[in-house]
């Protein structure tokens, strides 16, 4: 579906499918779910759409099912972290009248965690600092047929 | 749907829905694109699936539509760059055969600007350094109902 598109952000969608996929990760990440029986209790999910999402996401390399029948991420799965923090970061911005339902915290030293977007050279940067330019994986003519 | 979840990650993508909707906030977020048929071209999205995704993001409060009939983000809709960033380096990480097809750069120097999780005392952590805890807007009954 997305074929046409040079772009890092498409592909990864195209791996997620749809929300229950990035629920079931968040599942699984952040509370070290694994038994189908806890992600349908945990989540609400029809028993039907999981068994599709859990085969999707072990398909596309993220999951695994092992002996037991128990589903445990796979390190590309593992990777979505930031990912699931990014939206916690928004979603607890916009979204939490009664605070964060979750806070992300140093395992150390119990400080919170935050996503900062850092200059290799500068450190912290504020979203309008930052833009983006064509990088090597894409092609000269997908750029000219951009608009505007 | 995810009504019975207090989870930011549940509560953000009920916001955007589905997939297009991210690609959408793409075009607008890191290419400045705010014309329907730019939006249309870019994506390469059928005229009433992109009409129906653009109503749900000003109904959202992410996008308005201008006097000109053109979509501008609002704050809360700029405020998905770190969603996008966490999504580019996940596929950038995991599907660039090719090497990424976008590289974010501070607009000052240049240099390339990645996400870091980072502790308030402690700096940059690895993602196993980082665990999550019950927030504010959690309630007890919400996490004694979960399993295991």
């Amino acid at each position: 579906m997305y074929d046409g598109q040079y772009c890092s952000v498409a592909r990864s969608l195209e791996v997620i499918g749809e929300r229950w996929s990035l629920l079931i990760l968040r599942e699984a990440l952040l509370s070290g779910t694994s038994r189908f029986s806890d992600f349908r209790h945990n989540l609400g999910i029809a028993t039907n759409v999981l068994a599709s999402r859990l085969e999707s996401l072990v398909e596309a390399g993220l999951m695994e099912r092992d002996d037991t029948g128990n589903y445990r991420l796979l390190e590309p799965g593992q990777d979505f972290l930031h990912v699931l923090m990014a939206f916690g970061e928004w979603g607890d911005k916009w979204r939490a009248p009664d605070g964060p339902p979750g806070v992300y915290r140093h395992s150390d030293c119990g400080e919170p965690v935050a996503l900062v977007a850092t200059c290799a050279k500068h450190g912290e940067l504020a979203d309008d600092e930052i833009h983006i330019e064509p990088g090597p994986g894409v092609p000269p003519e997908y750029i000219a047929s951009r608009r505007p």
